[in-house]
């Protein structure tokens, strides 16, 4: 296998404003995700955040960018518009992978790409369990799982999630406080792959949970870019003669 | 049946600068849908185009809209955001139903409700014939057709047309000079309903013919939005206890 | 809107071996939803049974049959493969809905129409709370519900349920003892249209509870057949000259 | 990456009936495929018939194929129930991956997999053109190809083709004839992947054109099956308490 360039991007705020955060994150969440990709994988890591020149989503990065993991919370609006455009193009006319995490869900890039009203559903961020279930035993991405995994302290999301339907059900999360969502979520679009994965508050240790690790691992696999198909647009000749019959 | 209350929306701009399109559409392209709509279904119509005050899509207009029929071409960037963000937030968050005709494919609304760079696909206005096939034959858009139905002279889009996978695929189209495309293409996009249908360049007189008006007739009652259910979302208090067990 | 022709079908076994069940469903659960869809619905209601001569199925009760309702837990083996074969082909040739409650995913005729081994989940009948959540609230079949609603006792399914990816997912279940379920599948097989409905255990009064008996009520319209297009099959002469260019 | 084992099944009897056919493929339509694999992908190949016991699909061999070829016209009511009844079992529990070309639309195994009237469809064997266009140039299956590719002379096959809608359209034909094809249909069912190419009429040198089999080797590459998840059935004891609450 080829190795893939994954660059994990981060707000990075929550880490330098936030005592708690910052005990469990103190390189902060891209770096711990980063350093387990880097062990676990067959890639190589690169970080980006939003407070370097461009967000770090220079051109250059973007081309040489595999899979773009994201990670945002109370920042998305500061995401300047015209790198939301490139990484869009980036996914759907190269093929590049994103992986969106937790509270991502609500950023302009997921909105941007899924076209609905992303950031709506139900949230409660008092701490319970999590239970992760699998839908699709086949799916790569949940590789190595068994039934389900759980997480002992989370932030609840609930539905509705205003998403359109995708197009591959991974997982379905159950929560202690009655809830229930769909927490990994798969969508082509245009030569790109997106999978939207659920855990992830910052207040809890969730990006050092091996099982968490895996998903997005398995993730990172998944939507890696292929070769693909070579198709051409605009005005064309016709192939076959018009207006002899 | 309840009367639905469409709203034609039309750029109207090829109608006033070209006489070819002035004598086939001498009312615009809207009044030719609108009138027959009038004629054979169950609804009230209105109309509206770009060059009226907020391109006659005003608050009040759009909340007496149940669906809107949408046909633009060479002015897609003369469209106001606010306005697209405001038609794409009745869609998905109150169920207005929206119908996009041919070249709508390049509008900002279309690419904004689905996030992929819909712009893109193959061209060709020679006017050749095009045959448009039933691939769901149990569907309400499809209704009162045979195995397909033919257009003598047509503008031709080919694929590879970058859309998302549609949620139904309704109709294929076969043209004169070799290539083929999804010519009818259903979304539910939250609450809403969304229906591409491809046919109808401005230089042909296609929206005079009685299968693609059928067609719309017959989307415009497929799009019609429904009561549905009353989802909430935001912060929730849990419904069962936590941190008991 | 004209009358749909409902045939509710009954393994109606339980309810004359189990006094429990008997008590709770003196009549069968078939003349449980039938009383309630004739009450509330704009249908004709004909009831049908294993034990009577063809399963109640006859060729014309079934050619008059607009939308069958299947239930049947123990004696699914006791179903004749001849007659699930014409049911088979009322949905997918001739547009009869078809709705398979509970217990009816392991049936052979669920099992038929969708290829998989349905009958393989995870079960537990405990009585154990149920909330049932809304995923899509435009469709039709959440019609007039609220975010959830709850199932005081129930019998537990859980995933993974070995079905086909569902072409839309209306509701999804959440368990007191743990666990997750689809609960609400909607399929298009051929001209005909099919709903999995999860709730109904024939200890529980399940078809006495106002918010089931609505769901059913709704997937009964929208299971309705309607005319489609009129297409045909086998050999075919060419519409277009073959081998001139 | 690791080898994949294919079985490559053929109905065998036209090559042996037919001089037109057996000059085409000598060794059978089986062995023009498997022995181009053999050459230019990671796999392992055998063959398997219907004359040989057990149609060559003993549970040795089952137990010990990755992905399945199947080709089969003539002589479809001759395949075992059971062994069809094997095959689909591998497909779906153990994910074993299939790959159904041409007529194999109609034999038993596709129609068992997918539940509906697979045999329904328009076709007319007079030798024409037919142009294989790609529709998701993402996907693994269209890679190296580029916006089309044409067979000279086929076998014509036309809408409605009496599928579920395949999860993902990979490639339509056009034909000279006037018709369209959904081509290249892809299903996720249970564990394992089934891919439906349509080129491949036995009087035509089809399963000798590159880009025919290189669809065919990246199908096999596609359909390879995945570890996935380790899920369970049955009766389960709850993981939550109930009844507390």
């Amino acid at each position: 296998m080829m190795t893939i360039r994954v660059t994990v991007w981060n707000e990075y705020r929550h880490e330098k404003q936030n005592e708690l955060v910052a005990s469990i994150y103190p390189e902060g969440i891209h770096n711990a995700i980063g350093n387990y990709l880097k062990t676990n994988e067959p890639v190589e890591v690169r970080t980006a955040t939003l407070d370097e020149p461009d967000h770090g989503l220079t051109d250059e990065v973007l081309a040489s960018t595999d899979v773009l993991i994201w990670w945002g919370h109370i920042a998305h609006d500061e995401v300047r518009d015209d790198i939301v455009e490139k990484v869009r193009d980036r996914v759907v006319s190269d093929g590049m992978g994103l992986i969106v995490l937790h509270s991502g869900h609500a950023s302009k890039l997921f909105e941007r790409l899924l076209g609905t009203k992303t950031g709506t559903l139900k949230w409660r961020d008092d701490g319970e369990r999590e239970r992760v279930w699998v839908i699709e035993h086949g799916h790569p991405i949940a590789e190595g799982l068994g039934d389900y995994f759980e997480i002992p302290k989370e932030e609840m999301y609930g539905e509705r999630f205003e998403i359109p339907a995708p197009d591959e059900l991974v997982f379905i999360s159950w929560f202690e406080g009655g809830e229930v969502f769909r927490s990994g979520c798969c969508y082509r679009r245009g030569k790109g792959k997106l999978f939207y994965f659920r855990p992830g508050h910052e207040t809890f240790p969730i990006y050092h949970q091996p099982e968490v690790l895996k998903v997005i691992g398995n993730a990172v696999r998944w939507a890696a870019p292929i070769a693909g198909a070579a198709t051409r647009s605009g005005r064309m000749e016709p192939i076959e003669p018009i207006g002899k019959n």
